[in-house]
């Protein structure tokens, strides 16, 4: 097991990276108070959440579970509303803990909940997908979406601990896996030209899920998302960079509708995007270009999206949170594995960009 | 004008206090960005908001509005979400500025819904009834009512700049102004024997709203929270007393329904309940009870709840926030003028205080 922390002075918290953790030795520092809420979907109940009952039981906690239906379509006010009813029925107060057992969207809504329940309550990530274990579940952002935009709805709560768990990735579908290779393949590219080399020697392997590369990938994944929340915690500059291929990304998952595409493959053609219009800006050669379109093909992820009207693409792109006093802003590539934050780039090659990257 | 600072650091505010302040020399150095969401009330529209709207489109901002209809029963997640509604369908983005035009429940949910759009935007208060001004618009707190409690889901988020204008007083009906009478008592019975001798001599003037007297005593109110809160932001403590009177209080609402009393009332008879288990445990003389209920019948407050069955009364006061590790905590007046927050009280003699104080 290796061990990480993420340093934010008195909220620093550590991330557990292993296989088979123990979660009752490993909690038991962490769970403040007696009341513990599990908050997981459907899915992720019938896999793991009776282990995670039982362990903290033992730990002599009120246990309490909330099940919310699988899927991004259910980010919304209203399943956010069940957890606050499951907190309050079971008569949980201000010393209560909320433990995010699942994906992505289950880290969000629990850890968004956690936030609000009391005007905040303690919180815990065990991350069960790839892409929440190298993403979501670092750094706090919380929230939910809106029908008129992505996470337009949050706040920043930092949970007390993260347990990654590379075992409970074998009952992940292929496809979730390479969506969350999509946010690993990101870190390469924004900032991280050696790793991006690492990922081509071993593509292969992590796919055949290989639990010690697969550690090796979260524990370098997590670690640059780390460092740049440390430094940034608010996203005043440079956190925005993680948002490498997400305005894109945002953009397509947003017309598509929530839950047609997974958030990885969004950002996989969104990166693509991104690199396309920084080689059109004569940032990255061509070369970068086609080694980076290669990489997420590699991962089996899309890296063009279906057709979409560019009016539409670009409406959807002007609700991003970058957007700043009207202007829009967008993480492009100085050089492969050197991403920016601009606002200097030429519109005329970013619509290009989109237009080239559709099926 | 009178000047009063909430000293929070980096986040320390100003709260300006008068009769007929302009906004638009006001409001300018705090509104931050080109966006202003103006949330009211359809009561306070009719009277003020055509004001506010031209003052601040006077400064080169873009103007929107988002009207809620009036009352406690609609501070729910559901009214909440035509905020968000709101700023979205204008196009609002992460440099907006959601203003506050209304009483404790327009303060409320306007503040969360800033704390929340796009993880966090600016927040600007305007409170238009005295409750509001001495009480909510002072210290951050933000959120909205669950049917199963008040106040249950929110967030702290400190505004910019708070306006408290006295001539806004002059439409309030006088059950509300009565209303927030109850909290300026509050701030005598909690912390200022002094300032319960001065509302002794000036009780009638201020019903008959003296704008001066009106002034001191919105001074005096909010000069005791801003102490009390830039000591303990997060109600780890101390700020814990300013709920002197809410946990009967909460109960007496929840039982009625939101709405039906007007908060400061409930916790007008909550405060009676308070000095009556204060009495009971010895620390408060028969002579200092009369002298509460006294003060609270002067600003024309009730001192009695209609009949709630004990066992219903108790069940809405444990799902309190105070509530630790199981533990129902109260404040208590050690003294008149000093109170306290303690778990140390005699359960009987809790019960035998509600019910002492039924009509």
């Amino acid at each position: 097991m290796q061990t990480l922390h993420v340093e934010l002075g008195d909220r620093r918290y550590p991330i557990f990276i292993g296989s088979h953790l123990k979660p009752q030795e490993l909690l038991e520092p962490y769970i403040k108070g007696q009341q513990v809420m599990l908050v997981t979907n459907t899915t992720v109940q019938a896999l793991y959440l009776q282990h995670y009952v039982e362990s903290i039981e033992k730990l002599g906690k009120k246990v309490a579970t909330c099940i919310l239906p699988d899927g991004e379509k259910y980010k919304t006010i209203e399943y956010l509303n069940l957890i606050f009813d499951a907190l309050l029925e079971n008569g949980f107060n201000r010393d209560a803990t909320v433990l995010a057992l699942g994906g992505g969207v289950i880290g969000d809504m629990a850890g968004f909940a956690s936030a609000c329940f009391q005007r905040g309550v303690y919180f815990i990530q065990v991350p069960t997908t790839l892409l929440s274990q190298v993403d979501s579940s670092v750094g706090g952002k919380t929230g939910i979406n809106h029908p008129l935009g992505k996470n337009m709805i949050g706040a920043f709560q930092q949970p007390q601990v993260v347990l990654a768990d590379m075992a409970q990735l074998r009952t992940l579908p292929p496809r979730e896996l390479s969506a969350g290779l999509a946010e690993v393949i990101k870190y390469a590219l924004l900032g991280d030209a050696e790793f991006l080399l690492w990922l081509e020697q071993h593509m292969e392997a992590l796919l055949a899920q290989d639990a010690t590369l697969l550690a090796e990938a979260v524990y370098r994944s997590c670690a640059h998302k780390a460092r740049i929340v440390a430094n940034d915690e608010k996203e005043q500059g440079e956190r925005a960079l993680l948002n490498l291929g997400h305005t894109f990304g945002h953009a397509i998952e947003s017309y598509l509708g929530y839950g047609e595409w997974l958030h990885g493959e969004a950002v996989a053609t969104g990166m693509v995007m991104a690199a396309d219009l920084s080689q059109r800006m004569g940032w990255i050669s061509l070369a970068d270009l086609a080694r980076t379109k290669k990489i997420i093909q590699r991962a089996k992820l899309p890296i063009v999206c279906p057709q979409i009207p560019l009016d539409e693409f670009l409406a959807y792109m002007s609700h991003d949170k970058k957007v700043l006093n009207g202007q829009l802003r967008l993480v492009l590539m100085k050089q492969l594995g050197q991403a920016i934050i601009t606002k200097d780039f030429d519109v005329e090659l970013m619509k290009q960009a989109i237009l080239a990257n559709q099926a």
